[in-house]
């Protein structure tokens, strides 16, 4: 048996019946770095909430095959899906350093915001796809987060279908986030908008206000933007957690 | 007035009576970044507790001097001391990661730990005390937490009074520490203890049970170290924020 220390990603194309095809990138690692041999197991997810234990049948030069042992679903996956609409940022590791993390504390979608203060900063969408599956892989998820299109505040909030919005604002008179979501037991899908290194500006909270977001206040400390984002994912998560420990 | 996004950091010797002497490094920034004039006002924080707001009576070319209007003192600390004891990471870079972010949140004590499945690596100390200023001064914080030597797990345990002690252990059979942290209500001081990417080893939790340490998960999702050590900060602080909005 391998020593696995991370899950295997393929597209969900690559399962037919109870054979999976591993792709090019994932035939490497497992023929190079942990010398997998036939008849060892992996897990594979398909990002799309599929979760199978894999023996391998074949290891070839380009491609390894395998037949499906066991098939679970959403495994590893929180029962409320979170939407982080997050100003972009002047730097894009930093960007990054968000987008993994928030993948590894259980985001469902990101949405990179263009907004009155964010400089006119681009996503190396490639690259940030590749640090979700990296996350994804890592953390032992199985449904692989959206990554949507840079969009403007107001485009977010029209697409996005949410039982609570909750916009993190640096005012200090705002209520605690942690009294926000005390009051998320029943939501099934949560918005949560974080602004970048500037903030929103007052006519965005207004206006976030006016679509139906609560602005709150993520505490005595001005967290950077992508720290904010990380707290509020967690606290969202821990809620529930907390409500399904209680029940 | 100026445009101030940050506060600015002097060790308190530089406080004498009513009399403030900026050391250089912050010089130059208000100097030529921010283009501060005599009458401008501007917040300093001591790193140990002291907040001042302070106008600025003469800029030199190595020195701002200024004259203190008002101190507070612990503006921007939490209630609660906590001790994150963090295994050294492979990448330094993910260390510095978890040190910027742990001082936003609230931490109040960081030991770096070499533990069994810590490679030997060192800490660029400089370094991350200069991460440590800078998101204290960003944060808005007044006290710069302590980063003490790397040390092993036994000593930390030894050296550090704690209400409560807590390991985050990859095991999935642990209480979730949402549910650990609902027992902190009058804990003045709290120790978290975070392994490295391998995890503590089975004697390590042993000994730290043994030493009064209760094992908690961090939920369905395998966290980087560095994620499950800010997971954890703001875990605390949500803990006690709820439980003051309760009171």
């Amino acid at each position: 048996m391998l020593n696995m220390t991370t899950n295997f990603y393929v597209p969900p194309s690559a399962v037919r019946g109870q054979r999976v095809v591993l792709p090019e990138e994932e035939t490497h690692h497992l023929q190079s770095v942990l010398r997998a041999q036939a008849g060892d197991e992996i897990v594979v997810v398909d990002g799309e909430g599929g979760w199978h234990r894999l023996r391998i049948d074949h290891l070839g030069s380009d491609q390894v095959v395998g037949t499906i042992q066991e098939t679970r679903q959403d495994v590893g996956e929180p029962d409320v899906h979170v939407t982080v609409g997050m100003g972009l940022l002047t730097k894009r590791s930093r960007f990054e350093t968000f987008v993994e993390k928030a993948v590894e504390l259980g985001v469902g979608r990101i949405v990179p915001l263009h907004t009155r203060h964010t400089e006119p900063e681009t996503l190396r969408r490639e690259r940030v796809r590749n640090v979700m599956i990296a996350a994804l892989k890592q953390c032992r998820r199985s449904r692989l987060p959206a990554l949507a299109e840079p969009q403007s505040l107001d485009a977010v909030l029209d697409a996005t279908a949410a039982d609570v919005r909750l916009l993190c604002d640096g005012a200090p008179d705002r209520p605690p986030l942690s009294q926000a979501v005390g009051e998320l037991e029943a939501a099934a899908q949560v918005l949560v908008l974080v602004g970048p290194e500037g903030g929103f500006a007052p006519k965005e909270v207004e206006g976030a206000e006016a679509a139906g977001c609560t602005p709150v206040s993520l505490g005595p400390r001005r967290l950077r933007a992508e720290t904010a984002g990380l707290a509020a994912v967690n606290a969202v998560m821990l809620s529930r957690a907390r409500q399904q420990g209680a029940a």
